[in-house]
């Protein structure tokens, strides 16, 4: 089944979901019901009435019924005026509300209303004169349509949940209750989808995050400001600690900025126009205004231009690692997938024209590595996002530089084989830029790294080096983030391992685990050894974390402990281990016994 | 001559510099002339004409003929009326506001006005029916005294600055001439003071900062907001490596919180009523009030409550390094010393009251470690800060745990031979404390690190744990801090180490200078020895940060260019050195040869 059939499909489970409802409860009135990814939703007010999760298998009772009966989806057209007057006589008040604003303007306003999904004959630029339902059995509903023809072609399908919607999303109107549900063409693939569903469930972050205190949130702090417990902060560090090997190599240089700073500096980057519903905005006692940083590249303008610059100087990398903040819509806020501070992992390359090549290599080949040392490399596709040649003057800088940049981008794409797929028309206003998505273990897309070219933000801010000919030009400024923001790659982190981190990453590493009391002086030889471990990758010169669970309990109950807090290696030490000078290592993948002398050369190659 | 024989001297000086500028510029009116640190000024307002730096020969040299005719201090009782009407005939505006205020309410309420310098002879409660006035020569100031008996009596002295200044310090008065000047005893006493004013200017860490490329302000960024460039964050960097490595080893553990929270945060803290001067506040779009955190205690209480605590789980040591912001007055902000956002080093320790005394031990230890490591530890001195026990009523906390914990620090300075200076009644409401101030170089006394008891904040918040009995208890918190903030404590480095960074800390510890252009191949080998150095103190595993300066410039004009950055060890290679396998190392302390197989070893020991 193609796409559009399965948007016709789902659609028409809306239809049929709504009309089990109207079958269950004859006076409920209804709001919209579109389509969404993998399924449908009808939004639906019982008044004092509450429809729960408990009702579900009674409404699929009805649908599948209604399914096996075998409606037709029957198309009919009605004068506006009569449509109004159905809404009326059938109690349907947002129908009627609906079909009022057609009948005004030829389109309604709100939020979350696909003009698709409702029985709008014109193209939404005049009043209406007639509108089309669709009924099927005894449910009739305002709708364009199209449709199955009859409910018999419903394929699989289940109600997955049930959440409180505004009447339009607008707060302060009538709160309604939001149905959802799934479909597929097959019993086979609804089965596979709720299977990831159960998966995705099991590697929501946020319940890990929680039960292996990693983060937390506090009502006093706020909503999107995440506080990292210890645990969190060893993972982020672990992370810096790799991004600052990769600087090291490159010669890239830290720099470290504050995280806010007066209005002017963004009303010279354009960010201050462009993102002002974003921003939060700081006041002083003394009569100035400031802003939280929503990004960080006009200080690193001000770092750049802080000193006279050479074309001998350049390329000039600067990079860091620090939180910036933008005020996000309480409602889009939830756990780290999106919060109002976050941490990126910034950098800005100042070089001249004729060194994008070179700077644009260096950042892919950093992307590779990182990538293929988290296991990531592979799992992933590349934009390359170029102008849109018919239309030049939509784009600063200068049209050869342009030209230069866009032919280097695709050798350096090339020359790394990214298969990236190119994007005219999607450059930014200020330069061409390659994007890296990632899949994670469940197939969920997420945009990570990214390699921007801007022509316009160092003529913004007058940036300048001398030439060889003693003449001053703007640099190129090359904006880069390999894993993007901390919150966001922890998250796909936790969710893509389930928990389970690589050695490397993991917040505990090792726990030894003792079986009696009997052979402490054997367990502080495995502590000696394990303290004097020097791990090598990827990260040089890092110690081991472990800690040591001798209490008094049984082997089987510390066992379950370490195994709830997912630590990748468990060392269970008892007499007869003592007395062979071994230890049994518990990993996912099972357990073997190892030589107290192999113990470390084991942890360097884990 | 003791402080304050030395007080009433210049501030006698101050009264002959008014003289000397009345018999320069009859016309000039006058503010107030106290005394200050090492000297005096007086606020003078000449109308159009500006004095400067060029008039300071002329007023010296009128001065000191004052100070060899020999002028008496003549004291002068008048009633208020008499005064102002003196002040109205000798058209001296701003003491006749001075002294109307003192007639209608018996005080001045403008800052910097020190009540002892003005002719008040009341204790400024009720409106005053007289005043004194001091006559030295022509000069007649209202002035409630004391003074020297003669002009002959005055020490030594030197006019020092002039700058600008309001009239009672609030903008929109009249702008005034301050003029600065510095009087000691005797000649030498005068000399060495502006050797080390002199010392103090060549090591201005603002000065030092620019020509070493360390930090930079931006207009557009804001007042206070420093930038780190790549050298700066160097040292920054540096300075947590050594934190880092304390953190291990004593189990602190590193948490991460974002920089601003809610207001209702600080009113549970209790900041926001006590700094609300200081506090910037956070405007969202969506109807919530957030502040900059201008401490870090309270995000750090979150963290602590995110789980529920048995007393085994005590002591927690939560460690961060973190930016905080607080609104300080636009006139008070100067370079790194007092800055609107600031990194510190901080530290919350929840632990059981009985493990007070071994908390602050370690505390204590690690001070001791790591000032020790910078050369600092001995230029010291401590204050332990104590309850009043008159007034038990004005502590928040037990009385027995206050006992305990003042005992407990009491032991733990005796232990240590802190020789603590004890200071009864100077213990916050919340906690006693212990307090180290440390010299730099050339004296000047600075606050760094402190450990405080708290057993407040934990009540505040509600914070627990369970106790042997199953009982819930409140932690005690203790706040500490090894080196205060970055800023401050970067700023003393820069000053006490004139910019001479030790070899762990510089920015660029080894720069190798090329003698011609012959031995590339030997500067290569010289390279692969420097990459090959892995530096084990105080940080393990740093790398050599070295630079090559090949360029076809003379030696003298690299040295000089080396020198100027103030790099540590320059190595100076030509084709003798290339013979020999050696190097030239250049120091501060000399130059010497050393093999290139010992090169390694050599930095190893700086």
């Amino acid at each position: 089944m193609n796409e559009d059939k399965l948007h016709i499909m789902r659609h028409s489970f809306a239809h049929i979901t709504a009309a089990a409802v109207q079958r269950l409860w004859p006076d409920a009135k209804f709001g919209v019901g579109p389509t969404v990814d993998n399924g449908f939703y009808y939004d639906i007010d019982l008044g004092e009435t509450k429809i729960s999760e408990a009702n579900f298998a009674k409404i699929e009772k009805a649908m599948r019924g209604m399914i096996e009966y075998g409606d037709n989806f029957e198309k009919i057209e009605m004068p506006i005026d009569e449509a109004i007057q159905w809404a009326k006589d059938n109690n349907q008040p947002y129908k009627e509300e609906l079909l009022n604003d057609l009948k005004r303007s030829g389109t309604t306003v709100a939020k979350d209303l696909d003009m698709d999904e409702i029985g709008v004959a014109t193209d939404g630029e005049s009043a209406v004169e007639s509108v089309t339902f669709f009924k099927n059995g005894k449910f009739m509903d305002l709708c364009r349509g199209p449709h199955i023809a009859n409910t018999k072609e419903a394929g699989a399908f289940k109600l997955l949940r049930i959440a409180g919607a505004y009447w339009r999303g607008k707060e302060g109107n009538p709160q309604m209750q939001r149905l959802y549900g799934v479909a597929f063409e097959t019993q086979k693939e609804l089965d596979e989808y709720l299977e990831r569903l159960e998966q995705a469930k099991l590697r929501d972050h946020r319940k890990l995050g929680q039960e292996l205190d990693l983060f937390t949130f506090s009502d006093l702090v706020g909503a999107g400001l995440p506080m990292y417990t210890p645990r969190g902060t060893v993972i982020i560090d672990q992370l810096k600690g790799v991004l600052k090997e990769i600087s090291k190599k490159y010669n890239m240089l830290a720099v470290s900025i504050p995280h806010l700073a007066k209005i002017e500096l963004y009303e010279t980057s354009g960010h201050a126009a462009k993102f002002s519903d974003e921003l939060f905005y700081v006041k002083s006692h003394y009569n100035q205004e400031f802003v939280l940083k929503p990004v960080n590249c006009p200080h690193h303008t001000q770092i750049y231009a802080s000193s006279p610059r050479s074309y001998r100087d350049l390329p000039l990398r600067y990079v860091e690692q620090t939180m910036q903040y933008r005020d996000e819509k309480p409602g889009a806020i939830g756990g780290l997938q999106r919060t109002r501070g976050f941490t990126v992992d910034d950098g800005h390359t100042f070089c001249r024209p004729d060194q994008i090549e070179q700077e644009a290599s260096m950042i892919v080949e950093v992307i590779r590595q990182f990538y293929t040392s988290i296991g990531l490399w592979g799992n992933h596709w590349v934009s390359l996002s170029v102008s849109d040649k018919k239309t030049p003057e939509k784009y600063i800088g200068e049209p050869d530089d342009w030209v230069l940049a866009e032919k280097m981008l695709t050798d350096v794409a090339s020359k790394y084989n990214l298969e990236a797929r190119i994007m005219e028309g999607e450059a930014a206003i200020y330069g061409p830029k390659i994007d890296f998505m990632f899949q994670d273990a469940i197939g969920r897309e997420t945009q990570l790294a990214t390699i921007q070219l801007d022509f316009a933000m160092p003529k913004r801010f007058g940036l300048k080096y001398i030439d060889q000919n003693g003449q001053d030009r703007h640099p190129v400024m090359i904006h880069r983030a390999i894993l993007g923001s901390f919150e966001r790659f922890i998250m796909l982190l936790i969710e893509h391992f389930a928990g389970w981190f690589p050695f490397w990453l993991a917040p505990e590493q090792v726990r030894i685990l003792t079986i009696n009391d009997t052979i402490g002086d054997y367990v502080k030889e495995v502590e000696v050894v394990l303290r004097g471990t020097i791990l090598m990758k990827p990260i040089r010169y890092g110690d081991v974390r472990f800690t040591l669970d001798d209490r008094n309990e049984s082997l089987g109950k510390k066992i379950r402990e370490a195994t709830n807090m997912k630590i990748p290696v468990q060392l269970i030490v008892g007499q007869k281990d003592k007395d062979a000078r071994e230890v049994s290592v518990r990993t996912q993948t099972g357990e073997e016994k190892i030589k107290l002398d192999d113990l470390s050369d084991y942890l360097q190659k884990i």
